[in-house]
């Protein structure tokens, strides 16, 4: 079983840099991740259970640009982006934003990206680990869709934490406590306007900016620090502990294009309208007939802190296997290690016992718990 | 201006480890990229030169899994494969390697990958930094083509370096002395056949073993390392320094979905064949009748040694913008600073003095060179 690797991530243009990095650099990053080909900070070196007391308590900013934009506009696109995801579009509004996954003719996740709603003709799809764009400009040309897809200098900036609202209202006024969840307005920053969500990658509430110019990205993140001063600010990230408490998946840890979105806990954005149209439906309608064979669900384990979960880690009941961790670590608040895994049907209720065959060579007892578990 | 970063690599599941990393990290792995969701070993504690030295002298083993597999198999998987790339392969035979581009519609460069014919109707697309799966089933969906497309679990091992024969002599037979420079065949490995290319990421010779069941990884490693120790064998990888002077390409540095194949001098790699028949065709015979903007060429540079190259540094003349650099290093056999670039139509001579804006601030003497360099 493999340990956890202090190796260094080796720098090129090829994992790419963002309009924040000289910021997150100076402030002394210490873990990088790549998503999308671009630098995701994982760390500032402090414990991921000391920025974890700190997101739950006070206000962080995080880069992360590395949540890049597919964005499809043209006179086909609202047809376009219906077909790419099983979740209805068809009421959505301007200025919504919408989780939905996007699956290919199997049903196999290819992202679950929350979807922008720009305008009738123009949507952005902002993305977890994989090159959407390419899945849809292939799409596009094949089916010979009218639609223009690119990825434009967008670089999501996000204020996380209970006084994101404070922050966020002293650099651009009252007006943004105003936005509601999953939302979206523009507001004006030195004459340039924002977009700014209520949204994020953490249950603490808060605030992501959509900077579609780069040269303002060290003047928004000074702006914003600034601001923070009085509301003890620091620099964070996605944090481990907050997500697997909050049941927040994660597309290349918790699922891959192996897993359906009904295995993944998406029912809510899955349509059951027989007259919606989409890449996928027949594979859904089959899997909803059968029933799904795995689900993912929420997993606690005891024994010491556990060791950073790198590749999936085999749950067992009796000598059967159970279903497999994917991303596990230690809470300090349940003062037990917390875990996301996906558990074979006949295993899945919560309450279940499992073994878990934790990296460390030992076997750790363990209990089925709902995705959410804070 | 960027410095390098020493932040560490955060591991996760979605950032996948390979059948080889538990060798590569008890051999003491420094530093890591990431290439298509995969570690790819970047370093093993010495300097990129004592690196350099050694693969030009003796023999290395580098884990390459990250070079993932897109399989395309099935009756329409040839004439699919060749609307994927402006390379003609209509006279290619099975046991052929084929450096390939892939474009889009607009002669964008996608991806760079060598293309291994397995069979008539079965093909491998050993690929580059992008998700190319995504790419090839949105077009065979869209355009309605008889294929099935997956990534198999294929992990590529390289053995590169002068010595390279003798190692592979010793594990595998003297037979795998006759392969030819990019072709494959397979040859017995413990009852195993494996699939041997003499192929790889660096001009000092060499092969590489497309493993396809990864509970052979360690005993195919230890294998090669046990064979190498009377050949100076030591862990590896792509060496910066090697790779500029040899001007072999890497995309996402040197080019991006912003460059097309002609400027990235892949001529040889693009039909002119009227009768072809490709995705990008209409775009490429545009860009051949009005000529290229710019191209990729060989830059070097004096001052001490240049600082890593993150992101691209302009270069000029007399105030004119000439291109940008995107790789730079330190040569020590050419005592002077290597780099790969693109450079604009009027500046692309070769013995064209240039000005290049280091990250250090300073302004270097340069001169365009050939894109090999050695």
């Amino acid at each position: 079983m493999l340990k956890p690797v202090p190796a260094k991530l080796a720098v090129s243009r090829r994992q790419r840099s963002t309009p924040y990095t000289p910021r997150v650099e100076a402030l002394g990053v210490s873990d990088y991740s790549i998503v999308n080909h671009t630098v995701l900070p994982k760390g500032f070196g402090r414990s991921v259970e000391e920025d974890y007391w700190h997101l739950r308590e006070h206000v962080q900013l995080w880069d992360v640009s590395c949540q890049r934009q597919v964005q499809i506009q043209g006179v086909d696109a609202a047809k376009f982006v219906q077909l790419m995801t099983p979740r209805d579009l068809r009421k959505a509004s301007i200025g919504q934003c919408l989780y939905a996954p996007i699956i290919d003719e199997n049903a196999g996740m290819i992202n679950d990206p929350v979807i922008l709603k720009l305008g009738e003709d123009r949507f952005w799809l902002s993305i977890a680990d994989s090159d959407v764009l390419l899945w849809a400009k292939g799409l596009a040309l094949g089916y010979g869709f009218d639609v223009s897809i690119n990825e434009p200098e967008v670089s999501p900036l996000a204020v996380q934490g209970p006084k994101a609202d404070d922050v966020m209202a002293k650099v651009f006024g009252e007006a943004v406590r105003d936005i509601k969840f999953f939302k979206f307005a523009y507001h004006d920053f030195q004459g340039h306007p924002m977009l700014i969500a209520r949204s994020g990658y953490s249950k603490q509430g808060g605030f992501e900016i959509y900077l579609d110019d780069s040269s303002l990205g060290l003047t928004l993140w000074d702006s914003i620090w600034d601001a923070g001063q009085a509301f003890n600010i620091r620099p964070g990230c996605p944090n481990l502990i907050e997500r697997i408490e909050g049941g927040l998946l994660s597309y290349g840890n918790e699922f891959t294009r192996e897993n359906n979105p009904l295995e993944c806990a998406m029912d809510d954005y899955v349509s059951t309208d027989p007259t919606l149209n989409y890449i996928g439906k027949a594979a859904i309608e089959k899997i909803r007939e059968e029933g799904i064979a795995r689900v993912i669900r929420g997993v606690q384990f005891d024994g010491n802190k556990t060791p950073p979960c790198a590749s999936t880690w085999m749950l067992s009941t009796g000598g059967r296997i159970a279903g497999y961790i994917s991303s596990a670590i230690w809470s300090p608040r349940f003062e037990t290690n917390v875990a996301i895994g996906m558990l074979e049907r006949g295993f899945w209720d919560v309450g279940q016992r499992v073994s878990v065959a934790c990296a460390d060579g030992s076997e750790r007892n363990g209990v089925v718990t709902a995705l959410q578990q804070a």
